[in-house]
Formats: C-alpha cells, structure tokens, sequence
C-alpha cells in the first residue's frame, strides 16, 4: 500500500521548533486510500444486503430520528454506572415508543431503532416475550384480558423459566404450581433453593408481572412444567407481595443495564385462570385435560424461532467487530521495514490479514446461512399449519446445529477482533469488549452450545444408520445417503486444480461429514456391546467423538 | 459416581404440605463425595507445589491478617463502581504497607498479601516499575536522591512508556527530548497526536511523577528512546505543571480501579539530571555518551525478566479458573439419564470432563514450565554479571515463546472454563469473568503474542540454517540438530503400545517442530528468490507459516 503526504503532521512540524519527526499515521488518508481500492460496488453491495436502497434510506430516516433524542446519544454510554445504565434502558425503550407513535412507524421500524441504539434492557423481555406468550398459551379470554393492557404497560411482565439449577433441562424446573380444586386456585411454591427462578431479564426491579413456568401438580399427579401469568408486585407501591422474594442477581460480565432477577414462593394463591389454558387446561373441579399431541409440538416452535433467529442475528455481530477490526488495522502502523520508511499498516502482515479476512468471509456466509434458516423456520410454519408436522424433527437439528455453529464462530470471531486490535481492543471505547461481553453469553443460553451439538449427533447418527438399512433420506440430512454411496468409491480428483471445484469440495465435506458420524456411531456400537444408545453412560463416553 | 442421601432436601419436603419434590442437588454432599475419590495424598501435593509446609503456614497467617482487616473484605467486590475500587486499591495497597511494619514482614510475604487481595491498582507500578528503574537505570546520585523517598511515597510514580501510537515497536516512540547545553535543560515535547501517552497505569489519577520514555535529541541527532524522571503534578494541590496535560483514559474490559492514564507535553523543562545516566550520558556541555554494548544488551534482561515472570504467573490464574469450574461442574447436576433417577452431575458428561481435565494437566504443565523459565533466567543473570552475553539470543527466544504459549493457553484455558458454568460462569459473582477481563490484556502487553512468535520464529529458522550447514547448536534449540538427523530415519515404532513411550513422544514432537521450521524456512527461501530474509515484504507474507 503506498504512502501518503501528511500535511497535517508537516504542519504541526513547523511550528515545532525543538525537533522534527515525522507522523507515524495519518488515519483519514490511510482510510481513505484503502476505500478507494475496492474492486466491487460498495452501494450495490449494501443495496443487496440492505435488500434495496428504499431499506437503506429508511435506515438513514430513522438514524436521523434517534439523533435529535437525548436517550439516542451514545457518547456516554462507556462511562454510565450500572443503575445510570438500567434507568437508561428504560428511557430508550419509552423513547422509542413514542417516536413509533409520533412518526407511525411500522413493527420493523420499531425493530430497527431498537437495533440502533442497542441498549438492552428496558422493555426487551416484556415486547419480545412477555406479550407474544400471552398470543401464543393464551385462551381468547385471556388474550382480552392481558394483551392490550401489556402493550400500554399498564402492566410489565418478566419471564421466569430458569431456575438456580435447571436451565437446559426444563423437565428438571423445581417450582410447583398445585391445584387447591376446593378454592379453584393454584399454590406456587419454591419447595428448594435449586428451585429459585434465575436470571430472567426485568425481573430484578422492572416487572409488575410474570410469565411463570412451573411444575403443575393436579389431584396429586405431576404434569410437568406448564405457563402461568403472576402479579409480582404492588401496583401501587411497586412491593413484592406477600410470600413473594424477589430482586436482582448482581454483576454479569456484561449486560449491565439489564436487571436479571431471582424469584421465589412461599406458598402463593393464584386463581385457576393463571394458568394459560390454550393447549392444556384444569378444569375447576380439577380435571386436568392434557394438550393435544400436534400442540405438544407447536411448543417447540418457538425454541426453534428464537434458535434460527440467533444464527441470523450473528451475522450482524460478526460484521461490527471486524469492520472495527479492519479499520484499525488500515490505520494503525507499527514497526518500519526499514529506517526512514513509513511504518507498516498493520493489516498488511500476514499474522492480522490472515486473521480478519476470513472473518469478513464468515459474516458475509453467517448473513445467508441465517436467511436459509429463517426461510426454513417459515416453510415449517406454513406446513405446520395444514398440520403436517414431518419437518419437525429435521428443523429442531437445524436450529439446533445453526445456533451452536452460528454463536460459536461469531464468538470466538469477535475476540479474535478485538485481540487484533492490540492494546486498544482491551479499551472498551473500541466497542470491542462490550460486543464480546455481550455477546457470548448467546453461546451458552437458549441451549448450551455442546448440549445442542449432541441433539444433531443425535439426529444424524439416527439417520445414518436409516441410510445403511436402505431406508432413504429426505429434507437436509440427504446427502448423508450421496456420502455413505460415495465412500464406498475413490476419490476421482487426479489434479491438483481440480480441488477447486465447487462440486469436488462439496463431496470431500459430504465424506468428511459421513466418516464423522459413522464413526460415532461405531464408537457408540463398540460401547453399548453392538447396540446404539442415545442417552446414559455410553452416550456420555461418546460425547466427544459425536461433537467432533 | 454414587448417589446420596439428601437429609436436607427431606427436612424441606417434610415442611411442605402441598408437593413432594426432591432436592436436585446437594453441593456439600456431592463435593465431599468427589474430594474422598482422589487417589493421592492431597496435603503432600500442596506441600509440593508450594514448597513445604512452612510456606503453607505462612500463607495461613497472613491470610488471618488479612481477615482482619476492612480492606481485605472481598464481599462488596463485584458491587462496586470504578471510582470506590480505585479508592479500593489505594487502601490495599497502603493497608498492606501498614501490615508489613507492623509485623516485620518480609518482601516475600509482601507480595504474597498482595496476591492474595487481587486487586489490581494501589501502587503495583509505583512498587514494580517505578522504584526498581531507579536502581536499574539511576546512577548512585540518583540512586540517592529518589529510591528512599519513592519508598516512603514521599512521590509516587508511573511507568510512561507506551503511547498511541506505539506499543511494541519502542523504536518508533514519537515524545522528544531535546537537551538544550545553554540551560542545561531537556525540552520535553509531545510533537504529534500519536505520541500521547496512552495506558500508564496510576497516571490518569495517582502519581505526581513519572519514569519517561522518549526519545533524545542531542546536537540535532536522534538518539532514540532514553530514560527520564519527570514531575507531572504539583506537591500542593496534584495539580498537574504547566505544559502538562494528562488524565484517565477511562473504562478497560476489567481492570476497572486502575487508573491507566494518557499524558501529553508543550515544551515542558527539566534539568540535566531528569536523564537517567547509569549507561547513555549527557554531559552538561551536550556530548551524548553512548552506553556500552554490553550496557544496552542489559536493557533487554527486564524485559526477558518479566516474560519469564508472565509465563509462571499464568498456572496460578488457570489454576484458579479450573479450580472453580471443576467443583463447579461436581456440584451441578442436569438431566437425568432415566425418569426417577437423580440427574448427572455435569463433570461426568465427556464434553465437560474433555475441556476441564486437561486444563488441570495443563496448569501444572504451566506451573513447571514457569519454574524452569525463571531459573534460565536466573542463570543468565548470573554469567551475564561475569560478562558472559552468550545465552542473551537464546533466553530473548525462550521467554519470548513461553511468555506467548502460556498467556495464550491460559486465557483460551479460562474462557473454557468459564463456558463451561454454564450461564452461571456468565455471572460476574462466580470469579470468571473478571478472571478472563483481568488475565487476557497479557496476550497483547510486553509483547503482541503474534509479534513474539515471529520472533521465535526467526531464531529457529536461523538455528535449523546452522544446523544445515553443519554447525554445531547449543542450548535449548540443540534438538533442532537430533530432529534434523532423525528426520532421515523412518520411525522406529512397531506397536501400537509403543506410542506412549516418552522417549517416543518427545522424537515425535522434535520432528514435527523441526518439519515446521523446515518447511517456514522453504517458502522463505522459495518467495525469496533462494535468499531467506527476515523482514521486509517476503517475511510479512510468511507470517503465518512462522508462526506455525
């Protein structure tokens, strides 16, 4: 990359009058020139990933919105306390709504600015989880009764699922729900400290309200976890009430802002109608009447959305950090191939191109591997409402497998930026450190990443062993039968440039990926004595060889 | 492992009128259990690794005095704000000094206690940079005049080396000093923005003076970079002199209570002695006396000192990590491997247990190499102080590859460990996140890690050129010559069994590191044009082979 003239570094020379040295950087000429060497469309491109230049000016639109607010101006995000933070949360979420109300801004607008101004906490847990559960467990009653008044917030809801000890395992939540058929109530109770709700966003200082999950216990049987709706603290003086122990759980490595809270019964009453009864239901004399098998798996759904959402959303994460990363590197210089020249951009050794550069290749593949799966999500939805439930299965190892891969790469990518930035990537005024704080937490919630590697194990070595009994293949899994015919062939590349080939590459992963899961499957065979567990001591001793 | 009897989890079930529900966990239990299971003597390996039972005892006693006292009260740790844990520091670090007179304590139990505490800040550069460059640089006169004050902290210092634009590459500082014969004065100048100083830590808030890294300018000629003592605030009111600008440069990704600072000059004065002169010389006329050549290879051995330091220090923070997350994982219990059976405990899952376990194998690895690395060191110390330099290359490589290898395994090391918690290690309260924010700054300070493999690098590449052309090696890249000879030889091993050989392992690892550096060295030599030069445009674009 060539030198530039630094005028600015020859002026503050001249009115030097002690000694002369020459600027090590000159950032804006460095930027400037790197732009000028890009050997595509820059505008087409961000058209095509935007998804047309109407998104783009709308985005313009809206970034203009933000900047004549207070609670959008980011400048001292770095330096805020812990509460200045949370209060800051709620302002952005209030100040959103109500530019959505003076400009009528649409859902997706609403979204966007949110993105924008990228502060969580505030509303997030009640817009995104509070008020759709109500749509999605709700009866229509109970859908009268809550939605709208959510929406207002005249009430503020939590989602209290996680519990002190059980997070990936909800058959194993500890919290009881038992029906009092006498008084048509049910008792909520937290019978061990295990069984103290933990982490849910806006339940620490925010929430009125919350969804609970919680076991429900009906003429003495145990029904497993089911959704209630709970009033958790006053409506006048924002107290617990009575039997109830709630706050919040303390310093995270980031999300600052947001309350986490824990949450804890002592034998509380709530009306029968607490339950939300769209699938199952207690009737008041205490008939429990279970959910219908197709609406069992409906509840699935939105483990899967929230899954491929997060492989979509990594994309963007991804993107931040080596754009920041980038940029640096183009201006940063340090160490002179030899006295007297200019010192080297930092992107040109080898060590950081060949760091950063693949990880705009990642973003860009994370992009539309994200849309595939969103696309996929959509498809399963709109078969699953004629009732056709076939994809199900195939989807839950998508999701699953997508989430892992997805928060997995993106994670260790964003450190891997923010390590390419030398000592400023350890500032947080990089943006590095709170990008990485913030996002790996996604690595290990809806779903431990490893937890979710071995569901598509799972899932693959069952349908391998189909293919190797001739039954054939359908859906994503497919090419598992191309791979187990192929592995029975040689390779049939003889030259060198023929491992370029898209097809001849596509066929080694199909191998590779074959040669994986039969050899767990072997290895599961070799220790369960010629039979295939999938759970117990030998799926645990083949943990590793199933990951792989 | 066995299961146990949860007495506990009983007395609350029998408390509970409405729901039966076991306890998923019993941590006291499950911890002894695991402890009862080890097959060695625990005390004998304490006894080991710290080197006898006395040091054991006094680790004891002085934690008894730190129980004591306010200031080592952890509890409020991860509540407070950055300014209390920058008070924090301060009372650290001069409680500790108060405990050390009052109980004659030596300079080993001093640093102990400050271990001990963890709490970064207070006076830790003031104590070990600033005070020991005085007696590594000053000459007796200065020597006298300022190490018994800084001691009493009568002045307290940093340590301004490091600047916006320069971190590694020290040759390319940009703060001038300029001597002026007439008045016998240094004009000390910040001439662009890059050379602000950047990162110092107890500069933004604490120290009234600094030790200055800048770059000498005698008679119109540059020097480079030299050593001077600079007063950067008033004894009065700690404001700061005229021509002196300087502050925080605020928040970091943990790190919270230092107070790294930046600090520019406007032609400030100071006299002729500010210039530490053990080595390079002013005289008051303006002849530049250069340092001897064995003078300027000793300004290499604190930096060799504090690599070797680093490369030690890393077992003890894997160690903690691992620690935490290996009871941890005992203690948690998720999904039971049939209906009615307790749930596993998260150690015996084989993707837990295959990140953990050798992380544990790895801080003792760490631990050893660590010993080894200080007594080269130590031993280079001592032929240095007969004159010998002969080992400087070598000790340069060896601590610049360990301080890279064991700051890189132990930072990935603690972020497995703190994944593997779950969404509990996402909290700061479990240790990990400030553990992982405090230790990972290591991979990029004293040294990119890149930039130091690159290092090690080219000192292998030279050695296996030797080795090629027939001379004879010494010291630790001696193998190179065994693996150079072995590797016209096939492998001897004929069974499998044969694999676990020592012997055979270390033959194994000869050859792969030697085919590395053969390999590195080829393409240098083949991109070269059959010359293999170690910097320029071919080195950059052999980066990633060399650090292979």
């Amino acid at each position: 990359m060539a030198m530039f003239v630094d005028a600015r570094t020859r002026a503050l020379q001249a009115a030097s009058t002690d000694a002369v040295l020459p600027s090590s950087s000159d950032p804006v000429a460095d930027l400037a020139a790197e732009r000028r060497r890009a050997g595509f469309d820059v505008a087409e491109l961000m058209r095509f990933l935007h998804g047309g230049q109407e998104r783009i000016d709308r985005k313009a639109r809206l970034a203009e919105m933000l900047q004549k607010t207070d609670w959008g101006n980011k400048s001292r995000r770095y330096f805020m306390t812990t509460e200045e933070q949370y209060v800051a949360g709620l302002q952005v979420a209030f100040g959103i709504r109500e530019l959505v109300k003076e400009h009528g801004l649409s859902e997706a607008d609403r979204r966007l600015l949110a993105l924008m101004v990228a502060l969580p906490g505030g509303l997030d847990v009640h817009d995104l989880m509070f008020v759709p559960c109500f749509i999605d467990h709700g009866t229509e009653e109970q859908q009268e009764k809550w939605v709208e008044r959510a929406r207002n917030c005249e009430v503020i809801g939590a989602y209290a699922q996680t519990e002190l000890g059980h997070g990936t395992f909800v058959r194993g939540l500890e919290t009881t729900a038992t029906y009092d058929p006498e008084r048509a109530e049910f008792i909520l109770h937290s019978p061990t400290l295990t069984s103290t709700k933990w982490w849910p966003g806006g339940l620490g200082k925010t929430a009125s309200h919350c969804i609970l999950t919680a076991r429900l216990f009906v003429k003495g049987v145990d029904r497993g976890p089911h959704v209630f709706v709970v009033q958790l603290r006053s409506m006048e003086d924002h107290k617990p009430l009575p039997g109830i122990m709630l706050g919040d759980i303390g310093p995270k490595f980031a999300y600052r802002g947001v309350d986490n809270g824990f949450l804890r019964f002592d034998h509380v009453r709530v009306p029968r109608d607490a339950m939300l009864m769209r699938f199952a239901k207690v009737t008041p004399g205490g008939e429990y009447v279970p959910p219908t098998a197709d609406n069992a798996k409906s509840t699935y759904a939105t483990m899967m959305y929230v899954r491929c959402g997060l492989a979509g959303d990594s994309a963007r994460h991804l993107a931040m950090a080596v754009t920041i990363a980038v940029r640096y590197c183009a201006v940063r210089r340090q160490t002179a191939p030899s006295p007297g020249l200019k010192e080297t951009q930092v992107l040109d050794y080898q060590s950081v191109s060949g760091t950063l550069l693949p990880l705009i290749a990642t973003s860009f593949a994370l992009h539309f591997s994200g849309k595939a799966a969103m696309a996929s999500y959509h498809d399963f939805e709109r078969r699953r409402d004629t009732g056709d439930f076939d994809g199900l299965a195939e989807l839950h190892a998508l999701s699953a497998g997508l989430k892992a891969l997805c928060t997995w790469v993106t994670a260790d990518g964003i450190e891997a930026c923010r390590r390419s930035c030398g000592g400023h990537g350890y500032s947080r005024l990089s943006g590095l450190p709170d990008l990485y704080g913030f996002y790996v937490k996604n690595v290990t919630l809806e779903g431990e990443n490893k937890v979710l590697c071995l569901q598509v194990g799972r899932h693959l070595i069952k349908a391998l062993l189909a293919a190797q009994s001739g039954r054939p293949l359908r859906g994503a899994a497919a090419y598992l039968s191309d791979g187990f015919f192929e592995m029975s062939q040689l390779c049939a590349v003889d030259q060198r440039a023929r491992w370029l080939d898209h097809g001849v590459q596509a066929e080694a992963f199909r191998r590779a990926a074959v040669q994986a899961v039969a050899s767990a499957a072997d290895l599961l065979r070799e220790e369960g004595g010629g039979e295939v567990a999938f759970e117990g001591a030998v799926w645990n001793a083949c943990n590793e060889a199933v990951i792989k």
